[in-house]
């Protein structure tokens, strides 16, 4: 079967891999669909970086040939023994993590926390393929209302509605959203759905400027032309936002959620950030601030299923292309990284 | 009257100072003890630093000369028209904080984040006097069983409660306290008193260490000998502390806060950190760990009160020392400054 193999950094190659079959509990997917993510975007610039420098406890992979990809959508084309959730025929989205089930975390549900955690895309192989094999307990159906475009998003509004989940937000807040890159456009629909008061958003490029306010904001922002924290302000009686999330992950972008955020304020950080943050404790410390990070999901899927299907989450607009297999890597990633202000979600359909 | 008075950075006089006089809602007390705290040696080192700069909003008070001390026991000698929850005779303490009552934060009974706050002993007279007027709201009564040496430590035990109290730390949570200087001490029985399972204590100075193990801690561990998030792990199946209390205030401590805590750990800074601090994102979002910041106290001093009473939290062998206000800067503040490590807590007694 063609499918997008990483080898190494800057080494992606669409390839006849093997087919892959299914064992004792497992399910094997005809792809349909499979959205480039910046974590792919990471791996292929910079990485290995989730993808394991050494073999992973459950999957026994390292350093690839891996298939990446990690938010797509298929149909079930087979079933191994022992599997009851899902039957041939069915549409389904992939929660992708492996995780172990036995250690502390796992006990308690806290799959993210898995001391043996793995990700499908990385420490095994994920969605860039014509087939997929996959853990029966990742699998989550997907009703006519969601297509398989729209399921793809699944795995990525999980990451937004966990975000809210972890930060601890309240009915009625009044938030502020760092970046409207992919992230941040699902961070402000979950927080509406939520029930926020109102959302701000604070984002350099006009486009997704624009899109933000299309898709609910209260207020939008250009950071590079305004005090977005007196900006907030004026909506807010001087208060500011009472929680932030900050969907970028660096210097810049954490110093204005740090300025966004009024008394007290939560700031929850989504973004990844390589290298380590100057963090002004003094201000935090006398304003009694916190920091809460959050970096996958638990069991937000089935929520975020419905959220796609009954319209609360909207994102048929942040689709800004389509691609075959064979363009995943000039016409998706590398166009991602180079007109990244042009592009919001690439799709790879297969 | 004899008082301790800021003029300046390193210039405190004891000198005569008008003795005050209440005015209406306000309560003047004859000053039995007051303590000396950590951001005294700030004040005198570096200040101006709580110590407003330009003129305090409430108090219109601005770089002294200011009567400092804000962790006294005293008793009434004279109440202003309209007070009611004390009367001449009553042994007291006081919660310094200045607040103005009207603003978002007060309305919610979050004093601790008026808008105007300011704190007596900075932002006007404090404890370190022979008599001082505070208002009637700051005002909580010692009982018998609370001696005036032990009422000047409701105000650090609030500081170690409210830490608690931000942290959300749960009954059973396995705990670690980074520095055993007062309130690191505290903080140590008020999580104890809250339901900790297990406290264990980094502190580099070995009568700290021997006084947090007489007090308590579960284990304590030098930090510049071992490795304290491994020997942690020994006694918590590798699962390290739930939560972690940064009591001191600088990179390293912050860096050793980091270590310790286990996955999603809630890491509540306590200890002031005038710099900022490079905080490793990157780790800390893969463990989905948070950071919590606690700068004072709101309604915590009638629960450290009763904990002070009945025995729950132990102060007597903290007092390293008893002095007189005369020897307020030279046995006092600069023996805390040159000789730390020999001493925890200096009374002065007038």
């Amino acid at each position: 079967m063609k499918a997008a193999v990483w080898y190494g950094k800057e080494d992606v190659r669409i390839e006849n891999y093997p087919e892959p079959s299914v064992e004792k509990g497992q399910v094997k997917l005809k792809i349909k669909a499979c959205g480039i993510c910046g974590s792919d975007l990471h791996e292929y610039k910079d990485g290995p970086f989730v993808i394991p420098a050494r073999p992973h406890p459950l999957t026994g992979r390292a350093l690839g040939p891996v298939v990446v990809g990690h938010e797509f959508a298929g149909e079930v084309v087979e079933i191994g023994e022992g599997v009851t959730n899902c039957k041939v025929g069915d549409r389904v989205t992939v929660n992708p993590l492996v995780y172990c089930g036995e250690c502390h975390y796992c006990k308690k549900g806290e799959y993210i926390m898995c001391t043996k955690l793995g990700t499908a895309g990385f420490a095994c192989d994920g969605g860039f393929a014509e087939y997929g094999v996959f853990p029966e307990y990742g699998i989550h159906k997907l009703p006519d209302s969601v297509s398989d475009d729209v399921g793809c998003f699944v795995e990525p509004v999980a990451v937004a509605l966990h975000a809210v989940n972890r930060s601890r937000m309240k009915v009625g807040a009044s938030v502020a959203v760092i970046g409207a890159g992919p992230i941040g456009l699902l961070v402000l629909q979950c927080c509406l759905a939520a029930g926020a008061k109102e959302v701000f958003v604070s984002e350099p490029m006009q486009a997704r400027r624009e899109l933000a306010a299309k898709l609910g904001a209260t207020a939008v922002f250009d950071p590079t032309q305004c005090d977005v924290g007196k900006e907030i302000g004026k909506y807010t009686d001087g208060l500011k936002a009472d929680w932030v999330f900050e969907c970028v992950g660096n210097q810049i972008t954490f110093d204005t959620a740090v300025k966004v955020g009024g008394r007290r304020a939560i700031i929850c950080i989504v973004g990844l950030a390589l290298k380590p943050i100057e963090v002004p404790f003094l201000r935090l410390w006398g304003q009694e601030k916190e920091i809460v990070f959050s970096s996958g999901y638990n069991d937000e899927f089935p929520t975020c299923i419905s959220y796609l299907a009954d319209g609360r989450v909207k994102v048929e607009e942040m689709i800004t292309a389509r691609i075959g297999l064979d363009d995943y890597v000039e016409k998706g990633v590398k166009e991602l990284i180079n007109n990244g202000d042009q592009q919001i979600k690439i799709l790879v359909t297969m």
